[in-house]
């Protein structure tokens, strides 16, 4: 410690803004590189150094420097006035992902059940308030969700999200529903703390959920979560389609044994 | 301009180490954390303070004051001394994949591909000196290399980046025999600048390139390029494999056919 204390003293690279209401080991350049790397996004693939600094509401000269360290380090590639992300990012996407077990386990199980229900099928994660797609198979629909793996959606809007928060220890998901801010993405976006509780005691207990025009209108996700002997749940399995496509029973009937048969397929893999 | 040097001076944001051989726009914390994003790896998933600040030969304090400031920003989860990325990380690559049109068109392609041979098939792209895969099918094999999306090889010992560099511009092409250092990964791995501008030769008048035991013993990649109409070249259509499973005669009557076939409907498809 005393040695960490001082390298840190010598290191002498605190900007003037740590000393706001940030912790002092809080580096604020990288927190603006990383803010500039999410916000090249599929709407903005390309941006000018005013476009990010517009976006990011940061001072151009700030901009100016994140984007040519970057261009400099090979993450991002400069045409005239034009920035753009290269290959290299994938690299830290990607060393994340085959970490993980469940896509690789996965994988085939959501494609034999995409091709019997003719739906795209996900594997999805907690992260935090969100859920995260860690995998898919490409959809045989010509109507698609924009979704691919890293895609995130606020956990309290969707059907993954909740089987996924059903789950958590009481401790977390007291923490989550008193922190949280529910945002209405609809006008069916369930954003009642109690309301919510009680959803939540319904997955937990059934160990699926479904989300209905809550986070688009239209839409039915339909997700069972992926849980281990050991009552350990490893992310969920979920499918999200127009919600004319099944009428309430034959959600229950159908598609809703069909996502908890892979759903267990999936969890028996994954302890072999 | 004039504001970019005012905001710059105001900005106050410049380490010490700027003063040295870097540009003085370069901001030192924005490279040490990406250095630190990507020493997490498939090999390194789990690492300690101490573990990353001598994988990168950085003082501790410097990899704390990373570490920390990441698992604020939510892009490291820390478990008592042990960091590890967050799903989180997944949304640079995903942002900068959702925005390339070629692996939506190629997926079908190299699908269909990868059925017929029985192989895995990928499609890969040229990023300054490394070759970085941008699509990929499962294997339908045991035995499997462990290729993903977002994994990157050096170019001159794959066929896919030899097919890539024979259609630079002359002058990149140049640049690039001049300045890049051509390791030997093994005792094959054409290394001689000469002999390596009369194989992208070849290459480019083919419009494939193979790669025998050239990046790994025993390997065989073999790569058709993805050339539009307009001559440009989009990437290169590339499989992997045991050099046992074809003869030579084999390799260029069978296995090479059907990889320009896949990259010539890609072609077409691109355009359209």
């Amino acid at each position: 410690m005393a040695q960490e204390s001082i390298d840190e003293a010598l290191s002498g690279d605190v900007s003037p803004a740590d000393s706001g209401e940030r912790p002092s080991y809080f580096l604020e350049s990288l927190e603006r590189g990383l803010n500039v790397l999410e916000c090249f996004d599929a709407q903005h693939p390309v941006l000018t150094l005013s476009e990010v600094a517009t976006r990011l509401g940061i001072p151009r000269a700030t901009a100016r420097r994140v984007l040519l360290t970057m261009t400099d380090l090979g993450y991002m590639a400069q045409d005239g006035r034009n920035f753009s992300l290269t290959p290299r990012v994938l690299s830290f996407g990607f060393s994340y992902l085959r970490n993980l077990p469940l896509p690789r386990v996965a994988q085939r199980h959501i494609e034999k059940l995409s091709l019997d229900l003719g739906e795209a099928v996900s594997v999805s994660i907690l992260d935090g308030d969100r859920v995260v797609f860690i995998s898919r198979t490409a959809s045989p629909r010509l109507l698609n969700m924009a979704i691919s793996v890293g895609t995130s959606f606020p956990a309290h809007a969707t059907s993954s999200g909740k089987v996924l928060l059903a789950n958590l220890s009481a401790e977390r998901r007291e923490a989550f529903l008193a922190t949280t801010q529910l945002l209405p993405y609809t006008k069916d976006t369930v954003i009642d703390r109690a309301v919510l509780g009680r959803e939540l005691d319904a997955a937990r207990e059934r160990d699926w959920a479904v989300s209905v025009g809550e986070l688009e209108g239209g839409m039915l996700g339909a997700a069972a979560a992926i849980r281990t002997r050991s009552d350990t749940v490893l992310g969920a399995v979920t499918v999200e389609l127009p919600a004319t496509r099944y009428t309430g029973s034959e959600l229950e009937t159908i598609l809703i044994p069909r996502l908890i048969e892979c759903a267990r397929a999936i969890a028996v893999d994954s302890l072999t």
